[in-house]
């Protein structure tokens, strides 16, 4: 694929500020596709209607996470003279085109789908699935297919609403003709970094469990959190034995850590390598590891803090580089439904075919 | 209620052309409605994407009908500058609202309508349930509520239908504020003039069976419909006794004809009464109840044929009615969506709210 042909959509629920999880699971990644410059169109969407599927009491909630998840992208460096930022319910051509490949799709289709089974029984609905939330595949290809986005990078979880979108998409082009386009899934190159557990060990981090760090968590607050990180609980006194397995201070050394942070700030040692043997053979403390591992991550939080202080004291432009992406958004999006329309041959007053239709059978009559 | 506070809403799928079971089924009561302008608004929708969710393969089959309905509309006398005719498709709003309505309606609600199952089991999805299909309640609830109406005129069979859309209203303004207008379903006066059998006995008149009389029939097509109708089997000769029930051609003259019908075309009998009783005692032959039948109609017919040849030969006046009533739904249905936005707090731009209570939560940090 040429440069001039990869339109990527990517993009985050607003249901909460972003965490380290989310930075070496996907806003790094988006950073290096925005270094390297090598697309057409970077859109990132904040999927606030998509949040509201599963949080439609609480839209407060969403609302204020939107500013947040804004200001956490601008934090690590994404740019709006790059990326298109914008926010999926600004866009309304994305319910229309929903609505209509809600006609291309069975409801037991969507109850096969393993993400949404899956996430099903993660939220506990059991028999009350509210009609947005296990249609939510249908929503997500409209928003992929209204960009014309043929890059997503997805976790592996996210994998068969993909294939939901590709069917869609062959399911349309099939009956109204070639209008959309089959987008590919990316994976991350490097799976080991793809889920970074919570400091309590937790795989996963969640605001719930409050056992994430967050991108714009202050130093204190990382401080504290780090000094409160799990490690090993038989690693008791500085000379016993330590396990490094299953020790989330290792795991985040191991996303976080280069040899160049030995060299600064931890020079008896020259890599994780020799790191781990210590803690391995005993005589280790964990004060000195998470010491180490609180200098590697305000190495890299620090200024992601300082640029989120500078959009902090800007919300004015922030809000104004979501309008501007949104617009941007619209006028792609309306594009798409144009032609969707057309296809579907349901855009009777803007075309004059059918008026000539009548007029020819009516006259011969 | 006041005159100035009822919004009417009703409307058809554009399947097909209209036919004299809609006559009496609907389209007489909407000539009644206008023609005692008790209302604010009176708006008839055709319902052209609800129709795609059952012929998404056909949608040239819609495309056309919608041309049909509207002739059907104004033939019988439906007057533009009373009554708002739009296209439901044309009116993007209603599929925002459908989109977040979803959120507030489970899966198995949608399973247990009645409409929705009988329509189901009609069409022999089985398990291939279109999504589209299945939701098509909510989308109903949001054409409804998109224009505040308060009373749509159905049959009983679409009673819970009504339900469904009344639910989701007290479901938003419970949540979200109190935006939405709660609908009455209103029942035909005439039970017995409520659906009229097909002319082959068949208790609906349908395309596919090619048993219906239609508006846009010819004379010569409607004297051949009802002259090879089916009567009472069993009355082969003149002088055999007939029976009335389960004949459609008395069905039919219960519906249509009146006193002075008789008086007119068949004055031998003052009533239908006498003339069932003759019937009934034997000595009346078929050919001369069809032919009074036949005048009668025609009585009916002639001048919805006129004035439906009138606009077939001012297709684009039809569609610029079509166009004109579409604008001013849009108007309408754009009002309310922008309360909902506001209600819901998901109109980020246009509002100040949003930035100013940033802007507070960031100066203090």
């Amino acid at each position: 694929m040429n440069k001039s042909e990869k339109i990527i959509l990517t993009g985050d629920r607003p249901t909460g500020r972003l965490h380290t999880g989310h930075l070496v699971g996907s806003l790094k990644n988006r950073l290096k596709l925005q270094e390297e410059g090598n697309y057409e169109k970077l859109l990132i969407m904040i999927a606030d209607s998509q949040a509201l599927t599963d949080n439609w009491e609480n839209p407060e909630k969403i609302r204020e996470n939107i500013i947040e998840v804004a200001l956490d992208y601008l934090s690590i460096g994404l740019d709006p003279k790059k990326v298109i930022f914008f926010i999926q319910s600004q866009v309304p051509a994305l319910t229309e085109l929903t609505f209509y490949y809600a006609n291309l799709v069975t409801v037991s289709r969507l109850e096969r789908n393993p993400t949404v089974k899956n996430e099903l029984k993660l939220k506990n609905f059991e028999t009350n699935i509210p009609v947005g939330f296990l249609t939510y595949p249908i929503s997500q290809a409209a928003d992929i297919t209204a960009f014309k986005a043929n890059i997503i990078p997805v976790g592996e979880d996210q994998l068969p609403m993909i294939e939901q979108t590709r069917e869609i998409v062959r399911t349309f082009n099939r009956i109204y003709g070639n209008v959309l386009v089959e987008p590919t899934a990316v994976l991350p190159e490097n799976k080991s970094a793809f889920r970074l557990p919570g400091i309590d060990g937790n795989a996963k981090m969640s605001k719930s469990l409050g056992n994430g760090i967050y991108l714009a968590d202050s130093k204190e607050e990382v401080k504290r959190k780090i000094m409160s990180m799990y490690t090993d609980p038989n690693h008791i006194k500085i000379e016993d034995k330590g396990n490094t397995k299953n020790n989330p201070v290792f795991t985040y050394l191991e996303v976080f850590s280069t040899e160049q942070d030995f060299e600064k700030f931890l020079p008896e040692y020259k890599n994780l390598e020799e790191l781990k043997a210590h803690y391995e053979r005993g005589g280790l403390g964990d004060v000195k590891i998470k010491k180490f591992l609180l200098a590697v991550l305000e190495n890299i939080l620090e200024p992601i803090r300082e640029r989120r202080a500078y959009y902090e004291s800007r919300i004015d432009e922030v809000i104004q580089i979501l309008k501007e992406g949104s617009i941007m958004a619209n006028q792609i999006a309306n594009e798409t439904l144009k032609e969707v329309k057309e296809a579907m041959k349901i855009n009777y007053f803007e075309e004059k075919e059918l008026t000539e239709q009548y007029k020819k059978k009516y006259q011969n009559k």
